[in-house]
């Protein structure tokens, strides 16, 4: 049975996910979740991203959202509204508010969050093992200016406001994982990269998702050194990302909007194959002057159809590169 | 103004409070709040007697269930169940989740019982100045047979699990107000008995309401030693509860099922006068006997001109006995 381990963050990662299971039905795949952009509210510990692979591959997604539960209700959060308790700005409705309910009650009776997130799944039953990126806390935050402070004044807001509440509309000065340089990989996933016979980097944000896993300590090195070829497929297409606001956080990392761009980012260390789009074709002898093996193939989502063919061709691409 | 000061359970206690607000539209009421029966759900802090009052007087009560909320629904605990998280038999709604969820953010924050129960009357204005018993941890537990254990064994449940799971259906041998010992009174609560002109105990369940109030350890020598009159209406019509399963607790402590008893019970240090239903007329020489003033009144709250008639039966029996 093939092994496939998958670095993924949430609504990009999660429909590449997708496509896989229907591209390797047989195969063993796990899931490193990015758990960078989780989040406290009301009290309750929220990790977006997680959620999103469990919904998504467990048939509990809201399908034209991309996140949170399908058939939603939003009593909870109308009620806490009226108690005057925000922030109004993060959706969470009353099916998701179980899961977070769930998650915390087990949180505080001591079990680490990859034991809740095995707990999750044993309902969700995704066809994948998903394990977080750590156990411990990592929260991602990013520098933006200060309006109320002195001029030049900088502020960290929680990676969440940045991206739901600010909708990434101000300019990102960086982007810090608080809490990742005392983090370690969570149980399973040293493990599993260094048996998988695959790693695929899936479309997933490069610096808010996927860089975030690589930057736990010990998991980009593990991936470097692992026996598997490492592919990656682009989020960006046509020098613009497929879903998401990528360029914001490209910025702010100094890595300009081009699925090349992404490409040397990773690095020729990590990756060892690398998909654009058809339309970046151009791309392809820039990322191969890297040393990273690189081919152009249609990477829109538009369908299960058009991401299962998008997993064959990095699956493809690693046992051209396995060589 | 008058000042009256009523310890009050939940639903009985919810409905009278009404009748007294109307009775007396100008009075400063203090209620004290029943939280024996408060209980930890899915890691959230359930106060339901104070919720029971708060909603009641604040217009947002089930009416004809008497507890939680109008226009509730209940995605979040549909989700819970299919989590395999329970209780099931605990009926929560998702808009009452809102309440306990802002409850136990507030907790944890480290705001006292006593000032998150404000901040929930901020919204809901009840009317009353709405104190808990106590901002320590009381949690009623009811000894019952242990069918598990050896021949003769018993076990402690939760007051809920008693009331609620089982419906009282199995005899209780004894209430154990866990916690107790070690509680103080609730900020203001002392005050507010000092400073009453008039202490009502309502129709609430003797035991494991009101008992469970004046249980903690200074309320009810506060109550005794008040200069305020202390009237009392019995919660038993005719040798049985007028809702609840208040004969079942009472069993346990060794008191009838009688409007007299339950005079007897509370004493005559404590009670100045007590209101008996018509029905149970014959009791009054019984309880004046045992020196309690008393007087035969309709005690059936039907509606809400017939419980502002008890509260006025009440108020001017206080200012008899005032004398």
């Amino acid at each position: 049975m093939q092994r496939i381990v998958v670095p993924a963050g949430g609504i990009g990662g999660a429909r590449f996910l997708r496509g896989l299971k229907s591209a390797a039905p047989d195969a063993d795949i796990t899931v490193i979740g990015n758990t960078g952009d989780d989040i406290h509210l009301f009290g309750l510990k929220v990790c977006p991203d997680l959620d999103t692979v469990m919904y998504t591959l467990g048939g509990g997604i809201h399908e034209e959202q991309g996140w949170g539960r399908a058939d939603e209700s939003f009593a909870v959060k109308e009620e806490l509204a009226a108690y005057g308790v925000g922030p109004e700005w993060f959706g969470l409705g009353d099916r998701d508010f179980a899961t977070h309910i769930v998650r915390t009650q087990m949180l505080a009776a001591g079990y680490p969050l990859s034991a809740v997130t095995e707990a999750l799944c044993a309902r969700w039953q995704p066809g994948v093992r998903l394990l977080p990126m750590s156990d411990d806390r990592i929260e991602t935050h990013v520098m933006i200016d200060d309006p109320d402070g002195a001029p030049g004044a900088r502020k960290a807001v929680h990676f969440q406001e940045y991206w739901v509440r600010l909708r990434a509309s101000v300019p990102a000065h960086a982007i810090v994982p608080v809490g990742a340089e005392q983090a370690k990989p969570a149980p399973g996933v040293l493990e599993a990269i260094a048996a998988a016979d695959v790693i695929v980097l899936p479309p997933s944000n490069p610096v808010v998702s996927v860089g975030t896993i690589l930057g736990v300590p010990g998991i980009r090195e593990a991936v470097t050194a692992a026996d598997a070829p490492v592919v990656g497929l682009s989020p960006i297409v046509g020098d613009a990302p497929v879903r998401g606001m990528a360029d914001k956080v490209l910025a702010a990392v100094g890595v300009e909007s081009t699925a090349a761009a992404v490409a040397r980012h990773y690095g020729p260390d990590l990756l060892d194959g690398w998909l654009v789009d058809s339309v970046d074709a151009a791309a392809v002898p820039d990322v191969e002057a890297a040393g990273i093996r690189c081919r152009a193939v249609p990477l829109m989502m538009t369908d299960l159809e058009a991401t299962a063919a998008m997993a064959r061709a990095a699956l493809a691409l690693a046992e051209e590169v396995r060589g």
